[in-house]
């Protein structure tokens, strides 16, 4: 099967990331596509720049549609941009990275809490937790002290406030698996993990191995009424 | 003070009604400027074109704040559409009309209903009203069977079905006032409050009636964290 | 328009602090009419004052309904005491400051704390918080170690404390706004909002603009069934 | 001990019945005291009798406690009216009958189903079950096209009406136990539990037994914090 | 009336306890009859303890059905092990302790905290909290790093963590009564309470008056559906 | 990777048809065992039921672990039984067939509501879908005039009557997926889907993806605190 991932901003070098990561742990009869759109912001950091993000997600899904022959589909920026609107327009599986993560939580451990990045994501990530169901299993929020781009530039320094927080989440909360909260936090994910000694969850695999899982069930997006096709003619599979 | 109203399709003929009704329902120092963006989907009705309407709305907010001198913005579409990262573009009140509405429906009676138009449109309802903590008085959302479209094309036979669900509300759900689903509505209000017997909320008039007040306090968006702007150098007031 | 506060308690020294107050704010068309019951509590600091209190404030709709033609009411106390008893007795729209200030708060911002007065309040203000709907928006209610007549007799000392709050509120809570949780905290709202950088929301203010709007609507309190008439022969307007 | 049944209407009938009622459940060394305050709402059918009844109640347990030796109290009025505000007059224990049949219900069944008397207590007692936790117990809320008064005048009719509820109840909103939302109602338990074959609890019963069980493990009420004594003066007990 | 108390773990000592307990807190014509399974886990301190005590616990309600005359049920462990399906082996009241401590705070007190043992009792006593219905009452489940055994081995330490936690439940959590979280810690609950300065709650002393409660109101568990019978064979009385 | 499917009751045609329904969707490299219990009951319709096939479960749980190298286990009861209980015992993932219908349900449709067996089965379903978080996205159970063996017995007659509710769910409930609430259910699935036209989710296949998921991408059992093993001698993977 053929899964495309959609990194929302477009930043190559996170999309390249991606593509690695997405190869490592897909099933050997997967192909993994991770591409950016042309046009968006160069991060997401806030509503506005994930609003930005949303047309040139579309663009990718319509395009994976209809001549990518793509069978599901991994929106991999924490915010979920533009999930509902994006499962109107196929009707193969398509998870947001936030979604699947905690999905993986809570059927993985007692409860989570999630580790983003700046403290500005807190009422973003909450809404998330709450619109999918999670309020009594997410026990905190935490947030670092760094910008998205910290984890390109710095990443030791970077990964060590991660690494600190996910600790505190472990006695504080009294968490029992950490939710990474941002795409680019995966490639140490397994250093995270060792070093707090508790489940640490990437969004990004989360939603690979979920999106296998459906295709290998015949389950994609129902198109019964809410995520139908927003007009007729678009109808693509 | 000025207001405007950013129509988030372009259907121009939406816009004006949302003028006139504006102009009727200000104070005598308000004034009105209703526009739609150049670009954008001529009605919304599904979380795609909601989407699709956001960047318009971005434009508007952005010249409103740089060269109109705009005291507060009203997004009229009953989805909300880019509310929270509207917010981010200003430091003055952005409304939306379902919110609006919602917040004066419980000020005047003990529990209300939605009618709004297609069934399509119950789960994007559902969500604003779990969003913004209103489950507990919001007693049921009624779909009618019409488009968008049909207010305008054969407004008798949809006012009717609008008539009759609010009946249904007050009688079936026992709600004690009725928020209308639709911008499209608006135009109909008394007439339909007088029909069904019940108090009956336009979103528009709601959202107008909510940014005089808060003009009139000095209370804008709070810019202390979530809504900040999301670029220092997009400050302009 | 004519706009009844009714001071729920009897210290003339409140009733004319939100007389000026209401003064302030109101549009220039709008009458503020402020006033104390002649008997009642002097101060309500328990769920028994309050309950002692409601009777008066009857008397005083009753009377602007019947002989001053009143075309709005603004319950003055934190607890919004006998708020929906109130609304049986008048068409015209009712508001309490918790409930006002609330509403204020959530447009105005991504999620506010409540800066209170003694700890007693606590319980009070958590229900007041549930009933209206703002569990998910509502940060905390915090406390000071103050009875309300400190804010009289020792008002530097009271503000600091209030202030010191709302910097803990807006860093430890990330509180984006404060409601202020005592009538009689109104007179320093501009000084503790300039000390503690967060937008401060006073319920007085919030209610009287909430009025001018419901009533520059045509909306009053829906009679369609709760906040019907106790009794017919009540009916007078 | 002594139970004082505090009857917040003034029609001695009701309050007659309520001391046969009590006499009848009691244990051997219980005294039951059943009682109308002098002046207040002969019946509590809205929030303002509701208010109107209140300082009715607290004299009579402000008496109770320094005059009558009383070991615990029940409001006898399906609102509950005044519960909060009383239990700050006494270190005793105080039941509001609404709240003691919830809790009753709950453990002798899985849900339950309110069956109570005119449309407009719809909204009273969504308020209490909410309030005391019940939301998810509590299947449906069935009111009866009644007055308080139908019950005294027209007992069969009224009773036939109640027994269609009920019914209605345990085979549409699947209840397994019935909570009779008036206090009128309690003569007519046992015969309305034999004609709908499921578990009727009256409120007023289930008061004194949870009286007699709270005094009997020498639990009163909390005087920690919120239902402290109003004024330190005020402390009887 | 007999009530059985069931003890579901082996360990005589405990159920020696709760033997003494009951008989100092019953009705003169109560009988207590306290005991343990045969076969089970000797303390429960995992959901694997707690589901291996249950085959156990089903035994001896139908033995106290059948041969023993049992008028109602204790389910003394806190996790409320097997309760539901208890319930439907006999038409009695079946109260768990955690249950009956529950209801019987939230009646005493505005607001409770849970005091129990070692931090693994976190999420089982969350589950319970929720279930049945006392999220808002309950502000804070406190564990205390000891083992269930430590209670008989070395009660001195224990009780002094135990009365630590309950002060700073007061303090921090603003609670205003105290439910044990564990039945070995009953019979140091007056001690517990006298030092900590708060009402304490024992959840075995709430259940047998509950069910002396119940029982004196002609009050069972209701067989309409989900408690009926497994089996119709199985019905006993 | 080896897959263990336990059938909690002990019918082994059930198991067979597990068995087949497993063969069919896993992955080319996993291996499904299903099996049942020797001792428990042979259909589970009651909570008494559940409990009594708890032990069972265990004893495969531990057998896997520590003779049959399974890499994930499958509980494939709709009421999860033990399913926490069964965590503690194995590092490795286990999954309810409930909980796991549920998950998918949510990633494919906006809504969903549950068919399931017997009225009785109403209250337990409903404990699940709060317990796992989906209250809000679940629209409403719904049960059949059926026992269990009623599958087997009269397939016909009883998958029409799934259907039929299938399509009420669709049409009244406005949900957009269904989940099958009983295990019996899994061999019709297809010919329910195609006859509802509405996707429709079998738990047993459900869990069956998401233990490949997790395996897949090293995810077990976080041994953190709530799921650790019951005593430290158990410890086996």
């Amino acid at each position: 099967m053929k899964i495309k991932i959609i990194n929302p901003n477009t930043t190559q070098a996170f999309t390249d990331a991606l593509q690695t990561l997405g190869n490592a742990v897909c099933q050997p009869d997967t192909e993994i596509v991770a591409i950016s759109p042309i046009n968006g912001p160069s991060t997401i950091e806030s509503f506005y720049d994930e609003a930005l993000a949303v047309p040139g997600v579309f663009e990718e899904i319509i395009k994976g549609n209809k001549e990518e022959g793509v069978d599901a589909y991994v929106l991999a920026c924490f915010g979920d941009p533009g999930l509902y609107a994006a499962r109107e327009l196929t009707s193969k599986p398509v998870l947001g990275i936030a979604e699947a993560a905690f999905h993986m939580a809570v059927m993985a451990s007692a409860c989570f809490s999630v580790v983003t990045t700046s403290a500005r994501m807190r009422f973003m990530t909450e809404h998330l937790v709450t619109r999918y169901g999670f309020d009594a299993q997410c026990k905190k929020i935490r947030t670092t002290p760094m910008r998205v781009a910290d984890l390109a530039n710095s990443p030791d320094e970077a990964v060590a406030k991660v690494i600190a927080e996910c600790i505190s989440a472990r006695e504080e909360d009294h968490a029992e698996a950490i939710v990474l909260g941002c795409a680019g936090m995966s490639p140490y994910r397994e250093k995270i993990e060792q070093a707090a000694g508790i489940p640490i969850i990437d969004g990004t695999v989360a939603a690979i191995k979920l999106c296998e899982a459906m295709v290998g069930m015949g389950l994609g997006t129902s198109k019964v009424l809410t995520f139908n096709w927003p007009r007729p003619e678009m109808k693509t599979n």
